[in-house]
C-alpha cells in the first residue's frame, strides 16, 4: 500500500535494536483518515469473504480495528491483556509473550462475544514475532469460530512471525512488510 | 441521546456495586455504526468550537475516539496507561486514581503529541468519579493546549465526577446520564 509505505518513510523513525517508531500516525497519534484508507484496502483484499466481526487486542490496534470495521460494517471484539491470577470462568483465555515488555500475559474475550457463528477477520497494528496473533487464532479456534484471516499494517518481515503464520495456512494480509532498516542511514526496505 | 439509552435499556446490565455492564456494544464488544451516530451528537453538541486534536485514555476509550475523530475528522491521541517506574522525559505525566482496581497508575503522553496549538476534546466511554478526566485535563493544561470540552458517552450521575467538571468550568457533554439503577427490577433511569 503505497500511501502507507510513503508515510513510513516520511514519519517513521528507526531506533536501537529494530525498533520502528510510528507513534505520530498510527498507535499514539492516530491518523484516522489513514485508517480509513487501510480500511478500504483490507476490504479490497479480502472481497469475496465473508466477515461478520472484527478481533482486535489492546491497546493500539482497537481504533484500527473500530475505522476499519466500519468499512467492513460488522463490530468490533478486543481482546483484554490481563495479569489478573483470578479470570471468571466465563471467557477464552490464552498466554501471550511480550517481547517488547519480556512478559507473559493473558488474554481473553468473553465467550457471548464469539462463538460458532463468528466469521472472523483479525486486525493488528504490528506483526513481529506473531505471538499475539497466534493467541487470537487460539481463542478463534477455542470459540468455534471461523477465522478468515489477518490483516496487519505493518509487518517486521525480518522477524518470524509472518512465515510462522502463513505457514499455518492462515491468510495474512500485511500492508506494509519492512525487509530491513538502517538506524544510521534511515532507509527503509519494503518488499516487493 | 434516544438511541443511546434505548440500547443501554436494551442491551445494558446491571450487576452488583452500581455497575453498568455495556460490553456487549461500548467497551468490549463494539458497535461501530452506534460510535458514529456518537460522532455526529457530539458534533452537533460541540458545533461551532474549533477542535483539532482528540484526546482519550487506553484502552475503552480509543474505538469511540477514533470513530468520533473522522466525523471532526481530526486525530486523536491516546494517553497511556502505565506502572513503570521510570518514565522517560519526553511525556507529559500525571497520576490517576482507578476506584474499579483500585490502585494508582501513571498515565502520560508524549510532549510532541500535546502542545500550545492543540484545541482538545476529550472522549471517553464512561464517567463516574472523575479521575481519568481530571488527568487527561491535567496533561493538557501541563501541554499548554486549551482544553475546548468533554464528550462523555455514559456519565453514572450518582457518582461526584460529573458535578466536579462541571465546577470547574469545564464544557462536558454527556450523552447518557444515569442518575438511578436497579439490580434487583432492572429499570435505569436516566436524567431529564
Amino acid at each position: 500500500m503505497k500511501l502507507l509505505k510513503d508515510r513510513i518513510r516520511k514519519d517513521g523513525k528507526i531506533k536501537e535494536g529494530n525498533v520502528l517508531k510510528v507513534d505520530s500516525f498510527l498507535n499514539h497519534q492516530m491518523d484516522v483518515n489513514l485508517f480509513h484508507e487501510i480500511g478500504k484496502e483490507f476490504k479490497r483484499r479480502f472481497e469475496g469473504e465473508e466477515i461478520n466481526k472484527i478481533l482486535t487486542i489492546e491497546a493500539s490496534g482497537i481504533g484500527i480495528a473500530c475505522v476499519v470495521a466500519e468499512v467492513f460494517n460488522v463490530p468490533v471484539v478486543f481482546a483484554k491483556k490481563t495479569q489478573t491470577k483470578n479470570i471468571a470462568g466465563d471467557v477464552y483465555t490464552t498466554k501471550v509473550e511480550s517481547f517488547t515488555h519480556s512478559r507473559v500475559y493473558d488474554i481473553i474475550v468473553a465467550k457471548e462475544f464469539l462463538g460458532k457463528d463468528d466469521k472472523v477477520l483479525i486486525i493488528d497494528d504490528f506483526l513481529a514475532n506473531g505471538k499475539a496473533l497466534e493467541g487470537l487464532a487460539q481463542l478463534i479456534e477455542d470459540s468455534g469460530a471461523t477465522l478468515i484471516g489477518a490483516g496487519i499494517v505493518i509487518e517486521k518481515g525480518f522477524q518470524i512471525g509472518g512465515d510462522l503464520i502463513r505457514s499455518r495456512g492462515i491468510h495474512l494480509e500485511s500492508l506494509a512488510i519492512v525487509d530491513s532498516m538502517d538506524e544510521k542511514t534511515g532507509e527503509i526496505l519494503f518488499r516487493d
